[in-house]
């Protein structure tokens, strides 16, 4: 057990003011102290709002919803909250109310909650929408949610190739004033091909005659509609830029993907990887009520159960060896413990390996050779451990090989099968993250008990 | 399991420029083709660089970096290497070398890499460095590597707030063109208080006369120089912005935390947070050697091994019951497995939830109730259904029930310690992501074993 050295300030309330905040909030809504609560919440920046509303009871939530006056703010705690209590909050929400909102908001932003509305009030909130808008969001409707044309904004600054610097500084001033990143200029031909990319920064240093074509960057990174997410945020990650543009199929310049957003992809898919190492599904369930929660969690539950079932049948074809020799039974927590603990340790460590990009599949020799080298010295150090308590206790040779053999055995084995699954997975394409999850420690927990068995078996001669 | 439906991009070698050009660059080194070599590395990007150098080997590494001839290059890759690797490769690197290299890099990494050094060879290395860049490498290492002053860069645009937007872009033309971030110009008094903060695009629509002090905002966010890493990366993506300025305890101006350095650390937590929950130390071992890798994940086993022991020992006094009913053997693995897998699932939800700041340990109450009843709802359903294997198998109510209520109390039980020990963690202030790892679960299965002996022994009156 580490004692971490540096306090982690989310768990010291009284420092956050945000947790200040939320106290006041909850004790102004149960004096239901509304002029009070509406000066309080004017003045608090969305983002920490939504922080708020998350500990809030569903009641509460709409109560405070009520008390925020301005559009944009309630925009911006549209796109923070999980969707169970976004779709809460909206279920009585007026067609206008909605449209009125979700005008305020970024466009990427629109077009992923529109996708959590039925079709039908989807297509209502669409048709009532701004012209220009809607088409915007149906644009980037067509993309797969989780690929970089469904997270990119339409809201960028194109500039012609051959324009001068003086007319660019110019356009921006006047027409881009809306964009919400305007630290990259894209430079595009006359068919709104992305040539090249520059800066305002750029703009402002050179001869104000000159044209774009002369002074931009032509080596510019892009990416494709429909790269998967994770890679684009890896992309950014990896060249630390604030933003890449998007091109379809024909080179033409569609969007941009933000910085901000790869910070949304990264956490999300950390926790996703987390929770499904566990075997919880892969979105958050906790915000959810209890019998989702239940429903989700259950099904992961069943491999380990089926498994529990087998090494039951396998133990129950001992009982012969078992009946004459019950302290058998007392090393099967131990050499289950140890097998799966190891197990996980392995299968931690190449999930992990392949998402951060460590290591790839076709290192799959290597990897897997060195985790059952690991498992083997481990296997022997806790062997002669566990073995050596046996043979305090029982005094025979026969058990006390049996017990630490068996521990070697389920701890290399518990390493190999944790590092090769995974690897194995990623291969088939499954989501190498699961292998961590009741699935595999179980298969291991099988093996374990049957080599124990059979060795004892063999060696104490029942 | 799941089948994910995209293909993760990772997985797919063939598709990724940067597998291609690992196995190019291997190729040229198996054939000594150095000219050729010379020609690739000097046209790829050093992040690329640096994902191929993880996979080659320590001395591949040494011939490849001798290959690259660019300072500024070399520079980016010391600051993505891992720690081991980067020192097996400086090892034997003279002091004149390594202050060329860091010459070239931005200051922050200077002060990461140094704090790497030996003291005697970073002291060498601080002395040969140019004056001005020494001073503020050791201002950066005052601070707590992992606080916002260790992670700042000092190199920022601050203007007086007394001179005009003209004067603003003229200074900006002038003397800043090296800054690494110029999108926001912090606005600070004649004492380098922080005051506002303005935008290259801000100055170039305004009136060029304007005084900043009238255009800026003054509504300004900044961190302290000793606010936790975490906290501020957090603070960074709640707020959507590109970088937080960093003020010391009279407030004033003395770095900037940039967005990409954010990133850096949500992905470095999250993967500290994985490796802590499977119980595998804080740093990624699998690019350490074999022993050192085992040395780390030796301890970690440890509980497990001890708990492993104690469940011995309990299932020892029960030692007569299972001589007369050897059967009840059987089904130890099924109950500490069903109770071991949904303790993990608790255990992590409540991990993740509160470093994803979705609940904090005010929230206790709640949250371990609620996992006490998903506990109990899924150990009813289990426990029906194991218990249904042990009435067909053979036919004695007692066991029958024995075994069923056996699951129910394991797998509560395991849900409420589970989801408990690590909001208690928190309130102590240790890491809640070592509650997921062997300490909790090992102390799940002693738990486990010994109620169901105990009600076996009742229910059955052996």
């Amino acid at each position: 057990m580490t004692r971490s050295t540096k306090l982690k300030p989310e768990y010291i309330l009284q420092a956050d003011p945000a947790k200040r905040l939320a106290d006041t909030i909850k004790r102004l809504l149960r004096r239901n102290a509304y002029t009070s609560l509406k000066k309080i919440v004017a003045k608090t920046h969305a983002a920490d709002l939504s922080v708020i509303f998350h500990s809030l009871t569903i009641s509460d939530q709409h109560r405070l919803f009520d008390m925020i006056s301005d559009l944009e703010q309630k925009g911006v705690l549209f796109s923070e909250l999980d969707e169970d209590v976004f779709l809460s909050l909206v279920a009585d929400m007026s067609v206008d109310t909605l449209v009125e909102i979700l005008g305020q908001m970024p466009t990427d932003d629109v077009a992923d909650l529109i996708g959590r509305f039925p079709q039908e009030k989807a297509d209502d909130i669409l048709k009532r929408m701004d012209l220009e808008e809607s088409e915007e969001v149906e644009g980037l409707l067509r993309y797969d949610d989780e690929t970089a044309g469904g997270i990119m904004v339409p809201d960028f600054i194109a500039l012609k190739e051959n324009i001068t610097a003086a007319e660019a500084i110019r356009s921006i001033q006047e027409e881009h004033l809306e964009v919400e990143m305007p630290f990259y200029l894209y430079i595009v031909d006359d068919h709104d091909h992305l040539v090249g990319v520059s800066s305002l920064r750029q703009l402002v240093v050179v001869s104000p005659d000159a044209p774009l074509n002369t002074i931009m960057t032509t080596d510019v990174l892009s990416v494709k509609t429909d790269m998967d997410q994770e890679e684009v945020a890896k992309i950014v990650a990896r060249y630390d830029i604030l933003a890449v543009p998007v091109v379809d199929d024909g080179n033409h310049l569609v969007g941009i993907v933000t910085v901000d957003d790869v910070i949304d992809i990264f956490r999300k898919e950390a926790t996703e990887d987390i929770l499904k190492m566990a075997g919880v599904g892969e979105e958050f369930v906790e915000t959810k009520s209890v019998l989702k929660s239940t429903r989700i969690r259950l099904p992961w539950l069943f491999a380990s159960c089926i498994g529990g079932i087998v090494a039951f049948y396998v133990i129950g074809r001992f009982e012969g060896s078992l009946s004459r020799l019950t302290y058998l039974a007392a090393f099967i927590p131990v050499i289950m413990g140890m097998g799966g603990n190891i197990g996980t340790q392995s299968a931690t460590i190449v999930v992990r390996g392949l998402a951060t990009g460590r290591f790839n599949i076709r290192d799959m020799g290597t990897v897997v050779l060195k985790e059952l080298t690991v498992g083997l010295i481990l296997g022997t150090f806790y062997g002669l451990l566990i073995g050596s308590v046996a043979q305090l206790q029982y005094s025979t040779l026969g058990l006390t090989t049996a017990v630490g053999l068996s521990v070697v055995i389920s701890m290399s084995v518990a390493a190999f099968v944790g590092s090769m699954a995974p690897m194995l997975f990623a291969r088939m394409n499954i989501d190498p993250a699961v292998a961590t999850g009741p699935f595999v420690t179980t298969s291991i927990d099988i093996v374990s008990v049957f080599f124990y068995f059979k060795i004892a078996t063999v060696l104490l001669d029942i």
